[in-house]
């Protein structure tokens, strides 16, 4: 589809773009993406509320619909900018760009971009991004990273969300692992529960590590 | 967009040549929609064991890669054909078309057409259906309604599933229907447990109640 193409390169140029824009402010920005429901902002929401006295963060939210993301993160504090997508699955790089200069973020610090709730068409879209993290969680089946493989091949992190539930639900987490090694041998992996609290630490040390690493 | 108005439109040209085939059958056609991992394959896989001695069945599963749902459907003995959508986010009426020239359904029967896990996309695409059902369960969080609207205005029934994990989570069932009657308010709601059984008498009686009303 020559239309679908276009749609394609555009996005690209753009995230070139932000791509720029990042490595001039020395910011990590983390595109994080799942299904509906996985827990996207209740990590987000957990995640600032334990860091944000440790380093400087903003947060663009993308939904089709509704402010309730935007206004779960304004809560705790953080600048936020929601996108409502409408009809659109996916974020485009010209939306983050817009949310940038509403934001004005200051150097060295960390952007998380929310990304719609969607397993397919959020990977077909680089954002600039310099890490993407995919979150499952242990309700939705173990078989998830071969059935949707674009996105885990292209994520750097998946985290395993609602850890606490594995004695409710059928869920291998080994399997699952071994599923996302098969589109993506370089994943890495953390387990936790943003309800419960568990495994968050090593969650935040990976997100200062990376941020130290572009120095 | 132009191109898009005419995928849209050539969809729904071969939606129309669906829906005269299936009411020249007087068969059922039932669209299954979810976000990954919902439990849409669980549902059916049950529905179709304690439900084939009943009724003829005939399945169309939509995946972006594997055949693990058809596979899963064929161990039950139901006739079943997977499709694949690559990079795609739905399945569109002309792959429904294809897959009912392999499955030749009998007259009377019931198809149910596996969607793509997607709360977003395969909202856009009239396959024909009869009707078409949204699943939601519990581990999601009772905001998907409004966070997915056009999902649950197309809708017709919706299934709340996982409903043994209430316990275990905070999900608030009458928030959430409250919110799809917000978007569509004719939607229908069941509250099942695919793996525990609750609730399913209940969906077995809809589905044969719809077939009879075909009549």
């Amino acid at each position: 589809m020559e239309l679908e193409q276009n749609i394609l390169h555009h996005n690209q140029l753009l995230a070139e773009r932000n791509r720029g824009y990042f490595a001039a402010k020395n910011m990590l920005a983390v595109n994080l993406v799942s299904s509906p429901g996985s827990g996207k902002t209740s990590v987000l929401e957990r995640t600032l509320r334990d860091m944000k006295e440790r380093a400087d963060f903003y947060v663009i939210e993308g939904d089709q619909q509704t402010f309730n993301d935007a206004d779960r993160i304004d809560a705790v504090g953080v600048p936020v900018v929601q996108v409502n997508t409408g009809q659109g699955c996916h974020l485009e790089s010209d939306m983050v760009q817009t949310a940038l200069q509403k934001l004005k973020p200051r150097d060295n610090s960390l952007l998380f971009i929310e990304n719609v709730g969607n397993l397919v068409c959020p990977a077909m879209f680089d954002l600039g991004e310099n890490k993407r993290v995919v979150i499952i969680s242990t309700t939705e089946g173990d078989d998830k990273p071969i059935k949707y493989p674009d996105m885990f091949h292209s994520a750097q992190l998946c985290l395993i969300n609602k850890i606490d539930l594995l004695p409710y639900v059928n869920f291998d987490v080994d399997k699952a692992k071994a599923y996302a090694r098969r589109v993506n041998p370089d994943i890495e992996f953390l387990e936790v529960s943003a309800t419960v609290g568990t495994g968050l630490e090593a969650w935040y040390d990976w997100l200062l590590t990376e941020q130290q690493k572009l120095a």
